[in-house]
């Protein structure tokens, strides 16, 4: 049995697993960060399992390490799935996935670990919010590809990563105002116009420019800039970063518009 | 062994328990509901294993309807626990009340609970939100009370319900306007003010009179009825009622106040 199989089933909690939903934003769009499983049409959210000495936290943050390049990313725990129906036999993507990874498999080794993925396993679920310009997608030893995928246009997903995705989203956007979203997603320097489209993309609908502005502004988070220099200068709009200070103590009560 | 335990240790998922803050909402204080353990002073959230066959939801919904006499109440997932360092020798309260437990198991039997109960255990916790009035709090085979504390006076909790609880009480503020908070802890008639008093103790802040009123109001989920006969006439407040169509509808989008 390879070293990395053995110290999953001699080390790690059984029946217990850790998937996370990497949301970043690119182009004004919601994205997700997808492994794509080696000769296999189907994608996967990065995870692992738990080593019995470590809190999951820290496995989470040494996964979006592997695969980001990035250190002390946002994350949140926001559910833990554990139905009886989630299994690798649960749809015929998880299926075809389970048995191409079990075909590399020794025969000997198949006993220990059928056990091992058949148990009933439990996942708990986390968001990461990240600034897609700063990361570097890198697959992992069972996947070919890593990369950004927008929330809208998902591919075929094994077990119930696509309904994780979909609740993580319902999360970020119940908590839209608890959330450090500005600060995690957008560059250091953006425009008005750069902080509405963020808003509209988590909340899924359009906000008004002239309300979103006047709001904003009242908050007391934003720091103006020099305006940004492509057209002309009557057009330009101003760049905007955020007041660390100020925000943070506001994110921690809720940021309200009322 | 008795059959519990038997059972506990054949047909449940190792290394998992389910705890549940339920909240209840009584004479204008917001509370929890707690067992006290059999002679010892420690309480300790409602709460099970998890069988092999069922859903979590399923086995929660079943400890409340033993410690509550309640069916289909609301419950929500809100976070898993799995630190290293929640184990039963956590605080000298847990460990105390673990040996009492352990006191009663014969020699024989406790090389397998031990073992049972020494392993890291990863604990999903729910919350419930009760009308008090309707629920009878009924002790289980291990405690010797069932009491609504209010959550601002908690007494010697075990393990992490400490936590758990706070954090429920941290959910509930931020989804408050995704929650169905007035239909599940008012009675089906109130005044505005206890509407008003029960947003103040879940927020833990106080709100002006007029201005909630008139929120409230703009919403379209209040019914006006009688007014309530307690004193002079002319200062009897209305009392009202949600109109359960509306309300669940604003609910799954958020009651927004802006």
């Amino acid at each position: 049995m390879s070293k990395f199989l053995r110290e999953l089933v001699e080390k790690c909690v059984p029946g217990v697993s850790l998937d996370c939903v990497v949301l970043g934003y690119q182009n004004n769009v919601l994205k997700v960060l997808l492994l794509k499983y080696k000769e296999h049409n189907a994608w996967a959210l990065p995870g692992g399992f738990l080593p019995q000495g470590q809190e999951m936290e820290e496995v989470i943050g040494l996964v979006l390490k592997e695969r980001t390049g990035l250190d002390g990313v946002y994350l949140e725990q926001f559910k833990t799935y554990s139905s009886i129906n989630r299994g690798w036999n649960c749809n015929e993507i998880s299926q075809e996935g389970f048995n191409k990874l079990r075909s590399t498999w020794s025969t000997a080794d198949r006993t220990v670990l059928d056990q091992w993925f058949n148990q009933r396993f439990i996942s708990t679920a986390y968001f990461a919010l990240i600034n897609c310009n700063k990361a570097e997608p890198t697959p992992d030893a069972v996947s070919e590809e890593c990369a950004w995928v927008p929330v809208n246009e998902l591919p075929n997903l094994v077990l119930d990563h696509k309904k994780m995705i979909s609740e993580a989203l319902s999360q970020l956007k119940r908590q839209i105002n608890f959330l450090p979203i500005g600060k995690e997603l957008l560059d250091q320097k953006f425009t008005m116009l750069d902080l509405q489209r963020l808003y509209e993309s988590i909340l899924d609908q359009k906000l008004d420019r002239g309300n979103f502005q006047r709001k904003m502004m009242k908050l007391g988070i934003l720091t103006r800039h020099e305006k940004l220099m492509t057209g002309a200068q009557n057009k330009a709009p101003y760049l905007y970063s955020i007041d660390l200070k100020v925000y943070d103590q506001l994110i921690k009560t809720g940021i309200s518009f009322v």
